[in-house]
Order: C-alpha cells, then structure tokens, then sequence
C-alpha cells in the first residue's frame, strides 16, 4: 500500500476542516500571527507507531515543518518522543487534536496487529500470517488496512472488486460451493483469486476440489480447523490451496487456531476494536 | 445534533464507494440482476444501538427497502433483530459490510457512553453529564458525536470554532490565564462561551474570577477535584461556572470522579476506543 | 475567525474556475506565455479593506506574487493602492476579476460594518457591539463573516450548530418560553449559549428568569428596548443576561439603539445588502 | 440560463450544509421528528422575485414540498406571499435562513434589473438592452445572471472562455487594436465573437475597422458615446457592429446613456451592489 | 463489474454538466418549459452495444423516462433502434450528447472486443480469453472496463493494488525474477496474484519456478510464444501458471497468437483506440 | 484554452488516483521509498504530441521532476523521446501509465487533426479550418478539445452555453427557421453567435436571411454544399455569415468539402475516434 501524497492530502485537508471549522477561535483570539512554535508529539504508552508520515503531510498542509523522530511501524515505549514539529504557533495549535487522533488511532491498529502477530509467529514458527479483514471504521479503510500493514498484518481484500470471497449469503443464492467457484471462475478476471468460506471439513474439500484458491474456515474451533487441514491434506489438496481460519479469534485463543496447519489467521478486532493509544503534544514559543 | 438527509447521504455514498471500488465481482459473478432477497441484522451482544436511521439511508441509497425493527439510542440483548432489509439480492450484498461496519461502530461508541452515563447518574444522583471531546476518529466526527447522544452523553465542542477552550498550549503564548479570557472574551463573539483548562485549584479560582463559563480541571485527582470545587463554593464563584473534570477517566475511577461535586466528567476513550459490537447479516432469498 | 490556508483554497480555486471555465481565450490569443506583468489594484473610494489575504493566496495559486501594500481591515481613502502583484501575464489577467470581486465584496462587507461600529461606539461609549446575522450570501459565509470581523463587528452565530437561538417560530411548537428553554438546556451541550428571541419586556424577563443566556428583544423600538433593559435590571436579571436588539436597525436608527443599554446590535443588512467597494487592477508588462 | 436540475442540487446541497453544520441543534432540541409544519414566504417590499425556482429544490432536498405562488420574474407588491411550503417542521426550520438567504440575494438582483431595464427601455423606445457584467460575487455566478435574466437583463459573458474582450491591460502587451483583433480572430473558435473595449470615438473606428464584432465604449461620457456612436454610423460602420457603453453607469445617468443610440448599456451595480429585498418565512404546525 | 448506482451517478452528473455549462441556451431559448418529447437512439452501424444501463441513468437524471430497446452486450444491425426516452423536450436536447458520446465510446471498445473475442475464439476453439489492459481513457476506467467485459473481455488488474504485476521498469531496480517475485509474495497480501513480465522462454521457466501466477510473455512472436509454452510443459510448470501474452498484438495476428497454446491475449487498443460507433438520436414533440 | 494549473491539477489527481487506488503494490513491494529512478517517455510512431504540459504537472505531484524535450504541438518521428522524468523510483512507476495513457490519447487527437488540417489547407489553399465537434468522451472535453488546438483545429462550442446551435431536433419544437434565429436572438445575450443546421440550399438562404451569424450544411455531399455556397453569394448573402460543412466527412472525402468554398469543415472522428499513439517508458536506476 501507499497511496500517492496527493491522494492522501485530500483525505489530509477535510480531516483538518473537519475540526477547524470556520477557525480555531481560541488560538486566533489568543496568539498572533507571526508567533512561532515548536511542538513535540509524545507517546504515552508503549506501543507501534504508526501514522507519522501522515503527520508530516497534515503539517505541511498547515504551514509548519514536522520531522520524524520513529519511522512507522517501529516500537515504542512509553515517554518516547514521536515527532517534532515547527511553525506558526496558531498552525501548530489548529492541526494538533486532527494530528493527535489519527496517530493515537493508527498507532492503536498497528500496535494491536503487531501483538497478535507475535503470538501468532511465536505459536507456528513464524510459519502463520495474521490477517485483517473488511471490518473498517467507514472513510478510514485506506488508513487502517496501512496500520495493520505497518503492524506487520496482511491486508486481505482491500474492497470487493479486489478477490472473490465466497459466502454463506451468496450460496444462499448460487446454489453449490461447486456451481459457485464455476461460475466465478468464468465471470471474473484470471487476475483475481476466488476464496470460499466453508462451515466444516467436507465443504473444504468441496472448495478445493472446485478449484477456489483460498479456502476460509469460518466459525470453527481450533480441533475443527486442525480437522479440515487434515483432511485437505489427506485428499492430496492442502498444496493447491491457501487455508484460512477465520471468526471469533481472538488474542486469547489464537496461538491455538495459528498451531493448527493453518496459513492466515483473520481477526477483524485489529481494526474495528483497537484502542486508541493516548498521545500527547507540548507547543512552546520558539526561542529564536 | 442531525444533520440533513442530504449531508448524510454525501458521507454513506463515499462509504459504500470504498467497500465496493468498481464492483462487487463475487455478487455480480453469482447472483442474477433481478434476484430479491431479504436481510436481518442481528445485534450478537447486549448494546445500545446507534446507526439505525443511518443504515435506512444506505440501504436506500442501494436500492433496498429498509425497517428499523429498534430506534436508535434504545437497549438491546444478545440476539436482537435490530433491522431489515428487502430488495435486489446484488445491492444488500454489495451494501453489507458498509451498514456492519458503520451500525457496530456507532453502537459501540453509544454503548460506551451509556455505560458510563449509567455509571455517572448513580454515583452523583443524575446530577453528573457524562461528555465526550474531540477525540475522534478523523472523518467520523458527525457519526462518533451523534453515537456519544444517542447513548446519552454530552457532545461537547464539535469543532474549534464552537467554544473558546484556554489549554496550556495556549497559556504558553498568550500570557496569564486573567489576560488570556480578557483577550479571547474581546476577541469572539458573544455566543461563545469561554473554557480554561486548570492544573489546580488556585487556577481554578482564577479562571473563575476573571469571568470564565466553563472551568476545566485536567489530570487532577478525585481528592484534588472535590478541593477545587470546595474552593470555588467557598469564593462564591461555584454558581458562575460550569466545573468540568478530565484526564485519565475511565470506567473504573468515574464515579469517585462523579461524587466530586463536578457538573460535567469528559472522557476520551467513549469515542477513540469504544469496542465495536459485535453484528452479523443473514440474507435469504426472497419467497416470492 | 481565520481557516487554514488549505480549506480557503478550496473555495478559491472554485471561484477561478467558475470564471475561467476552459481558458481565458482572450489572453492566451494576445499574450505569449513567457510575458511577465506587474499589476496594481487600486480603491476607487474610501473604505476599510478585506480579501487581501485572500487576494494574495489567489495570486499565489495562479503563480504569482503578490504583495500586501494595505492590511485587512484598515481603512483607505480613495486612490490608494491596496496590493501589487508579478508573475505571467496571462496569470494576473486570467485572475483579475475574480479576485476584484472578492476584494470589492468583502470591503464593501468591512466598510458597511466599520461605519455602523463607529457610530455604535460614539452613541454608547464603546459599549456596544455591532454583529451580523445569519444573512448572508449562500455560499459565502466564510468570507462575510470574516468581513464582518475585519470591520470590527461581532460574526453572531456561525451556523445554526452554534448556540440555541429560540425565535417565534420554533415556540409555535415547542410551548412556552420557559419549557422551550429547560428543553434546551437538557438537551444541548453545556458549551453551547441559550439565546431567546421576545417580542416585549414581559417575555424578556420570562426568558432571563428561565435561564436564557442572551435575551434577543426582536422588532421593538428604542423606547421598548430600553423599556425591556429597564425592566430586567428592575428583576435584578440584567447581570444575568446578554441583552440583543434586532429587527430593522439600519444606519439612521443605530444610535437610538446603541444608547438603549442593550450590549449588542445585530445588522442584517451589513452583509447581504453592502455595496461592492469599487476598485481596479492595471496590469502592465514588467520591465526587466 | 438554466442548468441541470442535479447540477443545481449539488450547490443548493452545499448552501444547506454551510449553514446547518453538523446539525440545527435548537430545532433538534424543541422540536419532535413526527412533528409537521405549514410555512409561507412572504416579500415584505415591492420587488421582482427570483430564487423561487431554486427554493422548490431547496425544499425538495429536506424532505419538504414546496408551492410556488408567483413565479420567477414576476413584480409583486409588499406583503405578497411568494410561495408555501409543508413537510417535517425540523426541516423546514433548518432550510429557513438558506431559502430567505437565496431569495432575497436573487429577487434582489432582478430587481435592480428591472427597474434599469425599464429606464432604459422608456429612454430608448426599447431599443437598448441593460446587460450585467462578470463583477459577481464569487461562487455565484450562475445564480446572478439567472437573476439578471428574469429580470429582464442581458447576460453578457459568463465566463472568460464565452467570448473575446480585448481590454486596455490586454493591450499593454498585445499591441495596436487591428493587431490583437488580427490575432484573436486567428487564434479563437469561428463561434466566438470580439469585442473591443476603446476609450475614444477614434478607436472605435479602428476597432470597427479591424472586424471587432462589439464595440464597448467604456469610461466616456454620454456626449462622448453619442459622438462615438456617429461617428461609427459616417464611416458606414455602425451596422457592422453592436456598440455597448459601459462605466459608471448608474441609475441617474442611465437614461443619457440609453439615448446616445448604443445597443448595449452594461452596469456591474445591478450584481455586486443590490440590496437585498427583505422577506420572512412564518412557520407553524399542520393542523391535520 | 457494476457499481452501485450512486457511484455511477456521481460520474454521469459530472459528465452531464461538463457539455451544458451554465445552460443549454439554444434549447432554453427556442423550446418552453412545458413541452414534452420522445426520443430514439439509433445505431447507424452493426455494433455490440454498450452503455445502454448507464443511459438510462443520464436519462432519469434529468427527469426523463428511457427505455431500453436492446440489450448492453447484444449485437445489433445498422438502423436498430437501441433506447427511446420521454420527458421535457428541454431535458431531452440538453443530455442528449453526452447520452450519445458515452453510448457511442462504450460501444465502440465492446465492438472492438467482441470482434476479437470471435476471432480468438475461433482461433483456440473456446480456450483462449482476450483481455484489456491499463490502457484506458484518464476518468473512464469503469466505464472502459465495463465495455470490456460486455464486450466478451476479461477486464484484467482494475488498478495498481489489484494484482503484482512485475515488469522490465520493476526488475530494473528489484533484481532478478526470483527475488522480486519473493519479495513480492513476501510483502502483498495472499489474496492477490502474482504476475511476471518475460521477454523469453527461459525467463518463462524462471518466474514460474519463483512461484509467478501468471506469466506475460511480452513483446514476443507466435512462435516464441508457442516455444515458450513448450518450454513450461516440458518442465512440467505449465499447469502452475496462466500464461498471457500481449504487445503488438492486433486484429490482424491475433489468431496466430491464439494457437500458441497461452490462456490470455491482452490487447491495448480495443479500449484506447476503438473507433465510436455511429449512433444518432431523433427527437420530435409528444402527441398528446 | 488553457486553464489554470490548479484545475487541471483536480483532474490529474483524480486520474492518478483512479490507477493506483490504495496503492501501487507492486512498486511498493519492490522497490524502497529511497530509490531514485530516471524516466523517458518515446513515441513510437509518427505523431504530434500533446499532453507534455499535463505531463509535467502529473509528474511534479507525484514528487518528480519532468522535463520536456518536444513542445506540445509539435509533430515528431518515431523513436523520438518526448519527455524526461527524474524522481523516486516508486513515484515514476507509479504515475507511468497514467501518464501514457494522457500522452497517447491527446497526441492521438492532435495526430488525427493536425493530418486533416494539412489536407484541408492544401485543398483550399489555407482558408478552410478544419474545426472539431461536441463528440468528446464524456470527461475529457478539455483535454480533448485542447489536443485538437495544439493539433491545429479549430475548438467550435466548448459547451451548449457557448453559442447558439438550432438543429433538426430543435426545430421540431420552434417552428420555423425565421420564427427560430428570432427567438434565439430576443433571448440570448448579444455576446453570443447564432448558428443553424440546414439541410439543403433553400434553407441556407432562409437562415442567413433570419440573422444567422454561422450556417451549418449537413449531411450534404460536396456538391450540394457547394451549390449552397454559389446560392448564397447569388443572394448576397455569403459575406454576412459564415459556411460551416460537417455530417460524414472523413479523411478520404475531406479534399472535396475543402473546396466548395466554405469557411469551416468539422469532423467528429477526430476526437471520438482517433488512435491513441503508441508511447512507452523506460525507468532506470538513477546513477548518482
């Protein structure tokens, strides 16, 4: 992912009015024009950073200069500077709540991400990915999907014309998973791989034999997940396929379902239940 | 807070654009144009439900017909229906994930609030306002506020031109707090109120006597909050301000915080780290 | 007042377009792209200037420089050179208007106001302020607030999320005065100001002892306004409240107004009825 | 004039927004969602009214129908109701101010129109034509020529890519009026005309001469056009040309210029300095 | 392919606006607000139709009712009828170019791609599918791509985050096929392909022996193509692949192509060099 | 033509955006953020070239530096290189393709003018514009209209608000030709030419009798336009109107048209229908 600069400043622009508004009354009616600042955005908790090259756009979208202190993705620990800032004083003030949210949010995924994926690492012999899914706060998929990315996650579909990913809602309509994949396979671009979400063993087998690319075992438990692998290879198409387990995982349970022969495990709680990590940021009058 | 129907629909269109690129390829490859089908949302924990009347617009917006089968800001348990939808089997599949996404993020939020209201209300006999801040996800500010009063809570200063708010970021250009109200009560408009943020009580006091509306005692103790409001009473500036506590309230400490004689508690984390609930869409061909 | 410079270039680089359309086919047919102009504009008649700011990050979007010779908000006589600019030709003539039209809107915005403050000011010591209404041209409230501002004016409310103004017409629905405010106040956040519109001093005293913020004495005349200030001191409400007048109030009733003992004066009129302050630009060839 | 209805809705969506913000929070607060309303607008002085097919729209896109009592363009006398309105009574609040805001911006527009067009008609035995020029304010364009032309006004140029106007600032860089004729004619579309601004009766000529097909006599005196305009006519050039008089052209001089056998008589006044026509909107509940 | 109908609309109200300006003038001018018409679109060449579904939206965005007489992705012959349309003979004359230029484009790349489809077919009796490529119009992707499939196509990547596809300009700087293809799958997530340029047959062997999905003998002639294809057998990778060609291939040598044994040919200028089909639309007043 | 960078600036972005989505995942994967990379853009057959100023502008806002080595314009042989680009490496693959496919549609059409322009002008010895129409894909108006100008042709309406046209279509709801240019000179602003369609001498003579400013024969075969011309000059007519022949014509039969005596010859192919020119990129590793 990284999306071209321009792309992000529009996002990057009405995230900024979005809080402005018709002016930040406080800072106008307090701070003149042509005082100077410099700020310091702090991290309050240990964690993994990300959304610091967004920073630095929002604050040369405002007029002032920010420089990197910790590249994305890396780790932190708590009281550990971020980033820097320099400019007008009133530019500094207006941008710093936009700038504080969409660090504290990001930074929120990617540390989330990151946690899972070591135990996930740790559980498989780094032999398991840790995937998010489509469960993303509405404006901010390009956001999150690069947190978890920066977190060290992979991020599956990045919307629906991306991979067919076969349902319990569709089939309800398309008749069988073997129907299904055939019919897919015809519609859609050879550039696209066509996943299938299965409810037990049987049907894994199913997908595979149809052809499906990646088969999602969906609801399972560990056992059941272990089951299916086995069965998949014991039919000669575990190498065909990429299996995925999916569905109430959580940090809790998940070096289980990662020890079980799987390849990616999903979680959608990285991004649509992540909290927030607390950030804070100082202003000071520039000494000049 | 409510926008206009017109408004919202510009931000649920850009929603359903994210989700769907260029097309939702699995629906279009398996499910014909003139298929109907009927969809239930199911609350799948116990919650408050936000997002409701949003999810009317977008269904609509897809050519659905939608019914609110629980109005926004009521209660639910674990296996509620709280919405149904009919129309072309193509749009409730394209338009899922989005009304997912957008229901169980704004419940989150108003079940957080209205966990915390719940909370507030008992330790202070109702006398406590639970609030929110500015601590939104960008570009969601509309949604998380309005999710924040369905369950209950205060929205707060929507932007930065809502309300002067002194922090000391700003103390830290524009001089004492007395000459800082002075200048900001010259510089806005008559229908602002003005806020000062405080470390203690003696600023408090300040604050109040040089004609602050709205006090704001930040990172304090409950001990240290309960003083400050004792000084207040004792100067006779109680009854000319509002007393609002903030910084590092949570769950655990709110009610120490709401016995403390405050009028208003005001929490970051009921928007930027509200849990998403948990819900889930079955969609069935329509029997016809 | 005051938006960041990436949220005023929107708007500005719509108002280019919307007189460019496709080209300024009469400046690419006459003039080479590589000519370099100087350019002057010029007040033709006396008045306090707005829109320089604006006129210069115009300017700098087309690819020229300008230059401030007069700041926003002072006042001019007539002939005096208020900005000069350099860059391409084709540039400066292509943007000519535009930024004419907005520099001539706005001072004419400014102006009005400055005169109607000036004699506010004389009438009441300096005790009252002259504000504006929500009477402005769609579209442009930005820009005519920030006149208004500009002229020494008070910009009211910013949009109707800004303060709770109740008026006739919403108490056709909502019951009396004094519900319609308990209403409010439980419903709206404690940052928000409670403004009610009365029609006589009876109501004006209803309002304040309900708990009104601001007291709005709507289409009275002098005599009733000081009448209603009179009766609310008589109250002991007078220190209570903020005291409005509005309704007809034009420069040759202003300072009967002014001397009533209200604090605030508010003009439709010094928005959406201000003439354009006539000005000129001269463009010239640089000589290098 | 006339565009699109969904291009119009796009402003008329924005002009809603601006004002309502993230919500009419009085309206909100006292008013009930199941709570209907009867408005009517009513023109509280003499004027030709404008905006009104605009405010149908406007109405339309809340959620409320609207009537139209006197149509676009039409006069009417003080105290006549211009159109009626019914729907949610929150929607018709939150419209209100944008709808007046509109309708007196354009109703006053056409009217100064239609009192310069009738002047002019009678000096002239309906042989001149009033025309605006592109002094608008900004982001209004479409709404004000609308305006111009019901009532009764030419629109002239809408945009710089509408037709050639050779200007004095041209000229400082283009060379000799044949030259830069020479030049346009060779560079614009065949379906464009030129016009030359000239500042004596001598340029005319040469202006006429070198194929202009508008002539405008700008900054002279009414004896200065009438010897311009006789000139033209002894050199067999007059029917060869439209001949357009514009510059400080105001309601006094009108007639003079009207009688000096010009076709076109241009007045930027009549868009960027009308007064606003003053009107008001009554709201009360649906007796059903 | 199919997006949502809001998403269409966006385009097609920006496609509409772009031919009508501030006004179709000639329409406005000559035609009254209350007469009606139908219309009927004619193709004047045998053609596969396209764009017909989006038609009918331009249609009902200016208030007329369309009706679709054949099909998008039939064939059909000189002189059939395709659409008929009814409403505002004023709504009728303002879309009607804008109605014929995207019928016209998008029928003209379905045409070119049918054509092909056809001969491929032919050519590879069923088993080799012609695709497109990035090659299309700035702003018409969709619409581009949509033709395509309609067309018979496969509408290849969307977009650059929809599948790797590795080239000469990648190699340039990533190093050898079986490194940039590791580092590929190492950094994107499993739900995408994997695609390699090749200029050769050992190239060939080499990405499918890294893991490529798909392989793109580019810029090659049927013979090497075939020998390359030969090679994959013969190795026994040929059933791990797709193999693509593309890069000079036209009308003309497309069969040859066909019978090499590959699965894709991809061809550029069916999107970015089809000829417009010729279509014209009559338009007379309604009989009532 | 010509606008202003900032609004082809809106475009551009949007058509990079449009190619790269979330981002260019192959170039992400491959290449680091660090790399620098130099570009040349080579056209691959004879053409005249447009879309270089566009280009530079799509490079320098994806960060890169461009440099022109052809002027738009300009015609040039193949295997030259039009264009040089320096930047990151990341940045230059991802804007490549939509680059080149700006460069290859623009040079298309100033290709396919530039050739009818030269045929034209050798046919009539120079006085016969070879003009484009309103046949643009829906979008690309300016882009298109500029390619046919830099291509030598002339731009005819830019948009329905530019000029009056009366065709076959409006004449069904207006009446007659007389009772037609009537109307349309009472209504539209004296700013604005008038043309007319007709379809045989007799109805030339009636148009240009009616006022008409420009005449359009239609769909009449070179001898009966040239007899429409005779016609016109044995009514004395022809010096007062211009002659424009379109319907039909074509590279093949263009000679003819050119030599009936007209003024212009528009053709529509020449925008909806000409080839995109063949162009690529070569990236290399910048050495430093």
């Amino acid at each position: 992912m990284g999306i071209t600069r321009s792309a992000i400043e529009e996002s990057l622009k009405s995230f900024i009015s979005e809080d402005i508004g018709l002016g930040d009354i406080t800072t106008n009616a307090l701070i003149g024009q042509s005082q100077k600042g410099t700020g310091w955005v702090t991290c309050k908790e240990d964690a993994v950073v990300a959304g610091v090259e967004e920073s630095l756009v929002l604050l040369e979208l405002v007029g002032c200069a920010g420089k990197s202190l910790v590249d994305d993705g890396k780790p932190v620990e708590t009281g550990v500077k971020i980033l820097s800032a320099q400019g007008p004083a009133r530019a500094l003030l207006g941008v710093e709540r936009t700038m504080l949210n969409l660090l504290s949010h990001m930074s929120g995924i990617a540390t989330a991400t990151a946690d899972l994926v070591s135990i996930a690492n740790k559980a498989s012999k780094d032999k398991v990915r840790v995937a998010c899914t489509r469960k993303t706060a509405p404006g901010l998929r390009y956001f999150e999907k690069r947190a978890v990315e920066l977190g060290g996650g992979d991020t599956h579909r990045l919307r629906l014309d991306d991979a067919v990913l076969i349902k319990d809602n569709h089939l309800a309509f398309s008749g069988t998973i073997e129907e299904s994949v055939r019919k897919a396979r015809a519609a859609v671009s050879f550039t696209k791989k066509i996943e299938v979400e299965v409810a037990n063993a049987d049907q894994a087998v199913l997908a595979a034999n149809a052809g499906a690319d990646i088969i999602l075992l969906d609801n399972m438990t560990p056992q059941e997940v272990a089951k299916s692998v086995e069965l998949l290879k014991r039919k000669r198409l575990r190498n065909n396929v990429i299996v995925e387990a999916s569905g109430g995982i959580r940090k809790e349970n998940l070096a289980s379902y990662a020890k079980t022969g799987v390849d990616i495990v999903s979680v959608g709680t990285i991004t649509n239940s992540a909290r927030a990590i607390d950030m804070s940021m100082k202003i000071r009058s520039t000494v000049s």
